[in-house]
């Protein structure tokens, strides 16, 4: 095995991390069921955060990032830029320190999302939806205020933060055998790679990624050429894994994650339904990319052996509340292919 | 107060119960939002029966009522008729005690419904969507077969069964100064007063009663009356709260239940959003009603003094399975209404 001190993220980051954030963050429940456990021919563990504080687990890195911050330039406040759950974290992370956030949010970004981030008490600073905006209004943000950036995952204090995931994960279940994390621009797998084989080097950690219909599985592709490849953002249902590996992120998924199962759109939907339907719990569907990954025929080929593995449910931020009685009513009809 | 021995379900039917049933049945878990503490100005402990076995309340009165027969007449098997979580609940029991089980169903049940009783190795008979059809059925099935016919509701071991959510709740969070319980038959209501007024005479026990779009809320209009009132089957999203009171849970319902908060089909849409958006957890509408309640502006006035309040989530049996993967995706996209 490589050195792992060469990388840029160690398990004592992730240590500290815990130990930073420990007073903000829900510790989350692990969960099972035993119509899964048949369905994927495993013991699944899945690890909940859906429960997390905001509905995802990026409180953790942002919560990492936010207190990490020294008193003087943590006053000038923090500044973020996504259309996600990343936002909502960094608002409420901030909202914890007591200091200010602003946040910078495609103006396109459904009002529910933004009226997650009203709720912590910061109102979104709209732009244009494209990528160069974002990152020119967040640096006219930090030009006006001396706010920090908080990345949304290539930074050491972000990928530290998700690695407590790991940690926590490998404390309520240390049978675990494998871990599928859901990949987008690799902060979480990346942190909890760290934290779990820091812990345990045996333990194998395989990615989830969407092919999406654009077939655009990055992570997928750069583990079989060795190297970063840049493909186009993925056309997917999972809005939260529309990322791109950074070159923090790409270091340590080259070097830990042992493999990378890619799913279709159709594996994500049928996942989000059974996890709904069985285990009673919402997910979005981001968050069930993992189970469709652990239930996918390539999981059953290529991990024969593996007989505890943990799922993330990484978020559970689903927007119902957009929807009418009228939508409702109908939805909760019969359809016709149930008769 | 009245004399409560004089009633057809007493404290030691229910503890007797909860001895039957504890190897049969999860103990489940007491969820909390401080989101719907501030919605609704109280403390809400939820007591969610969606995670329990077969997906609902159903199971503690099935299970009380098949373990409770003596062998010889067990060995004959049990008989009932339901189109919903009753049917699937009584084919577990009798899986779970190892005896045959005959359930029979309307024709017009969903396919999933029928497909979770299979899951418990019972084929469901189809029958004419009348009560007179499912009677005269579970009638036939008797004849032939010797089988104890398990009523849904309105039987001392059915109520005393469902009446161990009302100890175990208690257990779990003694401070609880009432419980809203959704009401249909009566019988987890009256099972949970028996219990629950038996070992705290202060609580209050609260009925949420959907009045439907045809404005038959019978237990409001019962109450009210002070006598067994008769309406027609309420029209509701609530597919699990269309029965009618019974000859048992009447007598209980009237002397034990303090008030009935009638909900609208909008307020139990309303709810179920809400709790699947902020409390990750999915309820069938039925399960959503009682919420729908605590957050009423009946509540709030005639209620004003109540600080801890519980609710029971008592089912999370919804058709997901039966949407296909467009359906989804359509759903998923972000509603005009949210932009």
């Amino acid at each position: 095995m490589a050195d792992s001190t060469a990388l840029p993220v160690s398990l004592q980051d992730v240590e500290e991390a815990a130990g930073r954030v420990a007073p903000w963050v829900h510790t989350t429940p692990v969960l099972t069921s035993s119509t899964l456990d048949e369905l994927s021919g495993r013991r699944l563990h899945f690890k909940a955060e859906i429960f997390q504080r905001g509905g995802s687990f990026k409180i953790r890195g942002a919560c990492n990032s936010v207190f990490a911050l020294p008193d003087d330039v943590a006053a000038h406040g923090v500044v973020a830029h996504s259309s996600g759950n990343h936002a909502a974290a960094v608002a409420l992370a901030a909202k914890l320190r007591g200091i200010p956030a602003q946040v910078v949010v495609p103006k396109d970004t459904p009002a529910i999302k933004q009226a997650a981030i009203r709720t912590y008490g910061v109102e979104p600073i709209l732009c244009e939806p494209t990528m160069e905006a974002r990152e020119a209004t967040c640096a006219a943000v930090q030009q006006q205020t001396g706010a920090t950036f908080v990345p949304p995952f290539n930074s050491v204090l972000t990928i530290a933060g998700q690695g407590t995931i790991g940690l926590e994960f490998l404390q309520q279940v240390p049978e675990l055998e494998a871990i599928i994390v859901p990949v987008s621009g690799g902060g979480m797998i990346s942190g909890i790679a760290v934290a779990a084989k820091g812990i345990k080097p045996s333990i194998r950690i395989i990615a989830a990624e969407p092919a999406g219909r654009n077939d655009a599985a990055d992570v997928a592709a750069s583990k079989a050429a060795g190297q970063l490849v840049q493909l186009p953002k993925p056309a997917t249902i999972c809005d939260g894994l529309q990322a791109r590996l950074g070159s923090l992120t790409w270091p340590i998924v080259q070097r830990l994650v042992d493999d990378v199962v890619t799913v279709s759109e159709e594996e994500v939907v049928a996942a989000m339904q059974l996890i709904m339907e069985r285990m009673k719990v919402v997910v979005e569907p981001s968050g069930a990319a993992g189970v469709a990954a652990a239930l996918s025929s390539q999981m059953r080929e290529r991990h024969p052996g593996l007989g505890h593995v943990g799922v993330i449910l990484c978020g559970g931020n689903v927007d119902f509340c957009s929807r009418t009685p009228d939508f409702w009513q109908r939805w909760l009809q019969p359809s016709p292919a149930a008769s």
